[in-house]
């Protein structure tokens, strides 16, 4: 009989099937068989309406021989901290198990030219798709960063993350990261290390490469083509996901990347950036009581007294141009800053700079005690106000704090060139 | 004593203000004075703090003479509505009041360039900021638009809007003319006419321009480039304001501009377009109870139940990457689809591809019923649900409707130029 590993054909009522047969995960409990095909994608074929399986050929037995790593006393030394995704996701089909690439030495396999770069230390924190990543998450990863960095021997480390919500990660950990002694470097891959095109081994080394760098920031490393030419460094507060499936789908926003990696180990700067601080601090105290909103025409203003009764302490809405609102939203802004709920305005454009003053529907809402954000991506600002609501629960105070640039994520002198980048 | 329209200079306390003392617009009920600095900003000063206002110039009396216009029987004739926003507010400073351009008159008197290319027709039909645009405003629009279009001296319309929300307006009537035998041309001014970089009188002609071709589409014509060189034409179900203040800030998303338009009159055609059919076929019928959520890590699953309980018939998601949404939530899309609420799925990447198939997690949102929208952008999804749910209720059939390339919607073939272009 066919096992996991195996390339078969499957033969149903209307069609033939040809890939490998996968193992079974854990969330198929229907009675379905997940084939990978040629493609490199996925499907699920209902057991019932299987005519045939035909076994075309037995799977290799993998032996994990695993060499021993020495150490290099001329390298740094770089920690990867695997939270699962994508990027970390290789399936044995030998054992039929889903592992994640998880030991310095696995990571090594993957990738052996990182060697060339650093000493690998490794450690698996998490094991969890990014969609489900949640505020406990944050706070285990922040804490799992600061112990390596607190290492002596540790230069930087990189964080392994799926990349839906990487950069929601990233800019928390910006944010409760007030100090930096070291580089933290997110990395993610876009395409699994089974299909041609993966990413994967790109970015790990370049996120490596970026490790290794005296650089006081938290940031992302992927991939900033479509071809394998380089990765782009992108300051967390800036980055977001602007594509489903491309490799170079991270694209800093209102701002310039940090730096161009090569895999050869050159670094490019290409704009300013921080110095690391002399010690690491952690502030992992956040409000979870923060909600984002899309704003749009049509919506019912009453979503908003949600937040009110299940006694919400901010609101970030994602507004129309400049920070725009409909009217009715305005009346309910000023109803919640009564309640001493933060209601805070970003814009859905996620290009350019929200404003207070230039129409007198702004104006209005600032009256109604909204607090722009500036130039701040609407996730950076959701991010941001449960670390400032976490500091202060005083409206001027946080106002204040959303209003100052803390980590990067306000660029007061935005450059025609930081569109469409 | 100053009036308005004349130029001061205001003494505060702390500064010393100058520029064009505005009519007091109807918000302004507190003690505030606004003026126009000459960077085009108003700003508002408190009444209590002003020490002086010293007149610089009188206002000159702009007199409002007309000049009639001459009809070019080798011309077509564009039809002009105008709904407010940017583009048509214009301060007259001798009569204190805002008005906005109406006649065809005013139109030439804007940019007189536009008799070269078409005899104008004009009316007002709405006096609303885009942000305020809501149902009632779009079947007022689409009705205008249809009586202009079953003109038979008539070539095109052109519509000024708000650019906020324009493009969601531009894809809702795309659907509602399920059939169009001239061009439908939205356009908008991200700068008002008093400012020196005010891109109003480019996007209007090249909008005239627009609506003399024989494109059977509802389209956006905006400028293209932060130069004067050429405005794009944007195919209204593909276009999104990516930029709060830039003149370019439409662009198209996952498919090409339809075609450039230069103010001499060229227009260079990049893409496919639709011919016009024969006859223009109106549905205004759409659905209000559809709603717009943004999805993100820490969202509160139980916010959708406010839909359930509020009996809505619809919810579009923006999940992210390719489409994923926390667990929590597929279990929420279950008992929601139940309960017959369509769930559609679209990616806040904006750029790329949702998928029902990659990842485990996403086969399981498509057993749970959801309805994944392919390329479709968050907020055409959303008009086309209430468009599509206006038609029928039956689960099937607007699964196959909301899959269906209706309008240009959906692009099969995603060229890897239209990311980030």
């Amino acid at each position: 009989m066919a096992k996991a590993g195996d390339l078969v054909e499957i033969v149903t009522k209307d069609n033939v099937y040809h890939g490998i047969l996968m193992p079974k995960p854990e969330i198929f409990k229907s009675n379905s068989v997940v084939l990978k095909l040629d493609s490199g994608y996925n499907i699920g074929i209902d057991k019932k309406k299987i005519k045939k399986i035909k076994l075309i050929k037995k799977a290799k037995k993998t032996k994990q021989k695993k060499k021993k790593i020495k150490l290099n006393k001329k390298l740094p030394t770089v920690s990867i901290l695997s939270t699962g995704g994508t990027i970390s996701s290789k399936v044995d089909y030998a054992t039929g198990g889903t592992y994640a690439s998880l030991t310095a030495e696995d990571f090594v396999e993957l990738e052996p030219k990182i060697l060339e770069f650093a000493n690998i230390r490794a450690k698996k924190i998490l094991q969890i798709m990014s969609e489900d990543v949640g505020y406990a998450d944050w706070i285990t990863m922040a804490k799992e960063i600061k112990k390596e960095l607190d290492k002596k021997e540790v230069a930087g480390v990189v964080l392994t993350h799926g990349t839906d919500t990487l950069h929601y990660t990233a800019s928390m950990l910006s944010f409760m990261f007030p100090k930096l002694s070291k580089p933290v470097v997110l990395v993610g891959a876009q395409r699994s290390t089974d299909r041609g095109s993966s990413d994967t081994f790109m970015n790990l080394i370049s996120s490596v490469i970026a490790a290794t760098q005296k650089i006081g920031e938290v940031m992302v490393c992927m991939h900033a083509t479509s071809n394998d030419d380089f990765c782009y460094l992108h300051r967390a507060t800036k980055v977001r996901k602007m594509h489903t499936s491309r490799r170079d789908a991270f694209r800093s926003i209102n701002q310039f990347p940090i730096a161009k990696v090569f895999t050869n180990g050159m670094v490019e700067i290409l704009t300013d950036y921080k110095k690391p601080d002399e010690k690491t601090e952690l502030n992992t105290k956040i409000d979870k009581k923060v909600a984002l909103v899309y704003v749009y025409p049509g919506i019912n203003e009453k979503i908003l007294d949600y937040y009110v009764k299940q006694k919400y302490h901010g609101v970030v809405l994602m507004g129309t141009g400049l920070g725009h609102v409909p009217k009715k939203i305005v009346q309910k802004i000023k109803f919640m800053t009564r309640k001493n709920i933060v209601v805070c305005i970003t814009s859905q454009c996620l290009y350019g700079r929200t404003h207070g003053f230039v129409y007198s529907n702004l104006r209005r809402l600032e009256r109604a005690g909204a607090i722009f954000c500036e130039d701040m991506l609407p996730e950076v600002a959701y991010v941001k106000l449960m670390h400032v609501l976490g500091k202060t629960k005083k409206l001027e105070k946080v106002k204040e704090l959303m209003q100052e640039n803390l980590k990067g994520e306000i660029n007061k002198t935005i450059s025609v060139k930081m569109f469409m980048n």
